[in-house]
């Protein structure tokens, strides 16, 4: 299975990140970066940082979207500190980004293996709408993209409506909805039922000690936000389950819904809006994950990460 | 308990009506008819039908808003039958309504009653906003409002975000929501779970038959349009609920929120959205019922029909 | 011709109160207040103010609404000064107010006079629309009604895009437009043409000493206003242009438009948009004055005020 | 000069064409292509039976944008025919576009000659803005945009507010408003005064033979337009005067403008609104022409093309 992973590290990205290495069965072609949970230029030191510590350096890592297509830029360096990793420190790195943009990689790999390529997107997804925009062929070219985003009867993380990665450029999400590309959504819904707990850590026991410190470090900062902001105990690790459903789509049940995002709304711009009843009429536009199987992911994740 | 029906029967409307007259803790003191379900003057003959099978022709019946404030009119015959009342056939009446606009009756018996009137709503609010709009000194005069309106998180019945009372008029829902007043809203989480079905009619056995029938017939065509529109077994009888908790709070668990309404989206107009981690800040502006005890409520409803 | 006066004074509504009181041609009926260019208390007292100072006590004047229907209020004391009426100074007023409120006043005198009524706008129209949603039947009663409003291409007063009446209460507006009523409107493209400076003050040297000394000290602080805000030498005396076209419509040249109003935009929200080259293939619902004899309008002001 | 013309021809387009070869002042650095009056494959063999009608092949054509950012694809062939010249016919084109998108020639081009590139967009300005997404330092590397793009108090040609380039990818101009790049607009307050007429064609007798029939085919259906949906006689050449101010600036007058557009509006969707006043107090982000000397830009068109 060839992915590009499209990614803003931030916390729950990295856990991505650690859960693609103990994914035989996925070929990451690429990493691309965008702004999001901070901006691109944290974000593409983190991915460095990353891949340094997983050993995946041979994985071109490019720079995408500095911002959103419409919207001014956001960061939430409440949520995950000042680097966008929480307490956690990684060595500078030294490993370079590729000199293409990210929407040219995106391009480049997709046009050299058609049919082939399903786009994981776990931050905004700037660098794919940019892509589209640009070569807008490669709607039928690309095999599918699983995006972590939205949420659709849960409360929002970025307003009361609107889920962050959403939030942070809705236009680029709207451009997604309307490419015809078949999607996948994990909106909050489900990330929200996995919380990610001090005993979870504890049974990381056996882990390669440098990436269960890492976890152990980045997800404290990520607890103390949850806790604060929102009174929740543990944190909700809502891209790795995006990452998983890639070789376990078991792990939740999917729903066919035609979603629309809301683009003008005052309290609920940025919203995306499922059709539960298809009151529209209108044919179904995305898989969105509506329940998971809690223990299952954790069990997974637990034992992949033990695997490196 | 002092309490003005603001209604727009409607079949959900009806129960209401029966529920009420069950309930001697809850002194009517009018029944003030809006549009909503169906046309005002359709909901007016109903209100007045509806007295005369219960023997409520003391309760003076005002004729309220045409229209909504500034959209255009909804009727929803789709779901409550050509006249309101689903399959149900009840005498025209020959009670008449009282000579005075419904917003001006809600503006007397409060200036009468100052700090006494609860106003259950449920049906679009527009009576109540031009009662605001015209003498904005009832704010400090009515003891508290209760309306069944909108969807926090469920699907909406009107459209994917958006409940039925609340899409017809949201700008009169709106000005309720900044009024002050004391307001408790019931939403469709928790009278979407209040699923009434042919077994709940059975165990009406041995109550009045005028009126056992009238529940029968007229949820019949309720029950088709749940199964057809939304593939749901048995309906949702929305508005009992909210007359319940008058007398009997404790069937339901609220929650204090601040609410917004959006009156400018595109696909979510009309949504109201909560806000649950108070990300604002802002004070709450209403007690929403999250969550509901099914069996209690259907329990009280049915055992206090069989009173009447 | 029976005309009602729907009024926020307001500098530029004296004078309109003025030229009304030298148009033998009109018989007026009733003053209703609104809330627009100051409070409706405010407003309400000025009313009284001017027809104590115009001999007119015998016409009924009735507050009206505080608030518009949907927006908060606004209020404009650096156009109007703190009491509204500028510089000038007129006794406290002994006569009251009539008891019914003005949208039950409207609604009563146009039962009583059925297609004989013109209702002459000259503030934010919320009297007008709480008339029409509480007694729809008005629409097809009301002979006409000549509001002073909006701005099709000549910049705005209150927003780049919008004019400060419709500002106001914009949802008002949109149910006067698809009300169906004949109505005409005047709009800032005709009364920015028409700046009223010192040297017309000059000419009004033989009119009456106290409604002169009234007119300058009220338009030396509307002057000072233009000069500072706007660049503008002069005052636009928005509201007598409307007065005057009821009995000499000649002053201007109308178009018929298909007129709407924004009620959603971020940068132009209550801005009305017409339909210049009908596009849309509407019927025009609305005459709108696109020019004016400006010379015309001056002399016709300046010679009925010192008739008085 | 150096210069980008950034295009989608369209009839008036190719009149800036014919004008920009007859202006030695500029240097033409490149042509890229847009979607627009029509798709961007036939506007870009439109650049190209323009380049060869012209002996400007050695100019590089490169093709641009398929669709807007976000909204959905728009075409004018009511007004500029099927092909997009109306009436005229020009031979097939042999010569090729360059192999490279028109967002990443700007780019390069831009970023080899830093401050001194010109860029004249004469359509909807996605080329642009995806440049500018995609390589943010050309915010500061851009000498100046002229566009000719909306319309400040005159009647839209694509809604009753707005104009057909801006309608076409608002979200685009919103981010060429927001770039903080020197920017000229020519809108429809000037151009729709500049109509040209068959007394203009008869003016150009002496000139090239095949430039001359091209104008008056191109022209003449271009004026059938404006007499049926507009009632207006001759044709606005709105992208000329465009061009023209390159060399001759003295041809308007312009007025610095802090300008916003709309993206949320109804009935004003589109609209660029100028704060003319200056009530927001915000610095000027436009330089704006407002008034435009119609018989010397006229004479200036007429006697360069004359020269070719």
């Amino acid at each position: 299975m060839k992915v590009i992973l499209d990614t803003d590290p931030g916390i729950d990205d990295a856990l991505a990140f650690i859960l693609l290495k103990a994914m035989p069965e996925v070929s990451l072609q690429a990493i691309t970066t965008t702004h999001g949970n901070t901006t691109v230029e944290k974000c593409t030191t983190n991915a460095l940082k990353l891949v340094e510590l997983l050993g995946m350096t041979d994985i071109p890592v490019a720079m995408g979207a500095t911002e959103p297509l419409v919207k001014t830029l956001s960061v939430a360096e409440e949520t995950h500190g000042d680097t966008g990793l929480g307490h956690a420190v990684l060595p500078h790195p030294t490993t370079k980004i590729v000199e293409v943009n990210a929407a040219n990689l995106i391009i480049d790999i997709v046009n050299a293996n058609p049919g082939e390529i399903t786009i994981l997107c776990i931050g905004p997804v700037t660098n794919l709408a940019l892509a589209l925009l640009k070569d807008p062929t490669l709607r039928k070219k690309i095999k599918n993209v699983v995006s972590m985003a939205g949420t659709i009867h849960y409360p929002g993380n970025a307003t009361p409506s609107s889920e962050y990665n959403v939030f942070c450029d809705p236009e680029s999400f709207d451009i997604l909805l309307r490419s015809g590309i078949d999607l996948t959504i994990v909106p909050l819904d489900v990330t929200y039922q996995c919380l990610f707990t001090k005993a979870h850590i504890e049974r990381l026991a056996g882990a390669r000690e440098d990436i269960r410190n890492f976890i152990d470090r980045s997800t404290a900062f990520y607890m103390e936000f949850h806790a604060e902001y929102q009174g929740i105990e543990g944190c909700a690790i809502n891209d790795p389950l995006a990452a998983a459903i890639l070789v376990k789509p078991d792990l939740v049940k999917m729903r066919d819904y035609y979603v629309d995002i809301e683009l003008r709304g005052e309290f609920t711009a940025a919203k995306i809006s499922a059709d539960h009843f298809n009151a529209s009429g209108k044919t179904a536009n995305a898989k969105v994950a509506m329940e998971v199987d809690v223990d299952a992911f954790m069990d997974f994740f637990i034992e992949r990460v033990k695997t490196i």
